[in-house]
């Protein structure tokens, strides 16, 4: 039985299934599309039940949504610069019938709280500003570039926000590898889990997985490498996490 | 024709054949013991011809003597606090009839020189003093751990010893790669590469190397994953580095 999204969707949007669980994401259409780092990063993320959850930039809401699925989060707060796109991540999780998002539209550098969280997550722009020339005004520039917020400053608030042992997650280029680790530590989020995805096992990692723990202590795991094709198809690993909603359910 | 290299051995060393050129080297038998590690930064060292090399805590040597096997460094100074380990440093270079390595008996921490280094490479200590009981006049102490030198101070003094874009070359291990990369900023030592060695492909890394660049732009290339091992039996990649030598002679 297909669900009706019509009424869901406008006509600068389109809408995808996401592939488990009936997850459905609307997108703009010339706006960033989630990729396979956001679903690697939700895998990533280690959500235990209760725990208050903290999306720093979110976009789609796609990170949101997978974790408040795949996990027992409690209360997932989604925090969004661009107001369309807030709207849009708050449309997302009513849609897919999720009531434990909350999305608030306020640039990171601004946010405050209280509430200190257990776990922050972040896909925050991957490219710093050189020369290059973007429109500030684009939502796809602004998720790709750091025009609104630097790994700085989304690092800074993630330190802020977390309790003490609080973990921050985050996915990002190995090519920053020296901002991220060494930004990390100077704001007391200790680097301990590092993941390496590779294109396949013979190339250079396009991706990488950091987990960091608020006031933790020295000692950083760098984890297997995680292969994304073998011989041009998927990897057994690669499928299990696009599957392990699906077999979860099954169990 | 084997020549006869009993008159450079003492009691309590023995003689290994580094199964390449026909190189030898004498180690202590109750000292550290080279292993791939240092195999493995020879090969990932670059020196171009005519550059001066610097080996910071050279042990037994084995590091200049392969950089001076294989590569056109036109002089190595190899520097070592232990008396007993410099003299040997010395009589490997000696045994294997190279003259372009010097020793110099000093402590790292107090190495000062006008001369600047294109290169500067270190196998260091890998483990930093926790409360753990280690004999601080022992040579595979000292070798091991932390007690003459620390990973900082290492960084200091090859920033120190570094031209402008002189290149810092290092083998460590994972768990200490937040230190050694926000050590090496800090230093004006900025890493540019990075290559895990992994026992095999499923396998976390055991060990890095790492290159960085006195004063150079930040942009760090992590590179594919080295594998030690495939189905048990070394990888063609590790079987090529052990035979580089005899195969550039056959050129």
């Amino acid at each position: 039985m297909e669900k009706d999204y019509a009424g869901w969707v406008k006509d600068d949007e389109t809408i995808e299934d996401l592939r488990f669980k009936d997850l459905k994401l609307i997108q703009k259409k010339k706006g960033f599309r989630f990729g396979m780092d956001a679903v690697l990063l939700a895998h990533f993320t280690i959500v235990k039940k209760g725990d208050m959850v903290l999306d720093l930039g979110t976009g789609t809401g796609i990170i949101p949504v997978l974790i408040a699925v795949k996990t027992g989060a409690s209360l997932i707060t989604a925090v969004e610069i661009l107001p369309e796109m807030a709207e849009l991540a708050m449309r997302n999780a009513k849609m897919n019938g999720i009531d434990s998002i909350g999305v608030e539209c306020i640039d990171l550098k601004e946010y405050k709280t209280d509430q200190k969280f257990d776990v922050v997550t972040a896909n925050p722009p991957y490219m710093n500003m050189g020369g290059g020339l973007v429109n500030p005004q684009d939502s796809k520039a602004v998720s790709r570039h750091e025009i609104k917020c630097t790994l700085e400053d989304v690092i800074r608030t993630a330190s802020h926000s977390l309790k003490h042992l609080g973990r921050f997650n985050m996915v990002h280029r190995p090519q920053r590898l020296t901002d991220i680790i060494c930004s990390m530590r100077r704001h007391d989020l200790e680097p301990k889990q590092l993941r390496f995805v590779h294109p396949s096992s013979d190339r250079e990692p396009s991706m990488i997985l950091i987990r960091g723990l608020k006031s933790g202590r020295p000692m950083l795991k760098v984890m297997p490498p995680l292969f994304v094709r073998s011989y041009g198809e998927y990897t057994a690993e690669i499928r299990d996490i696009y599957n392990s909603d699906s077999r979860a359910e099954n169990k």
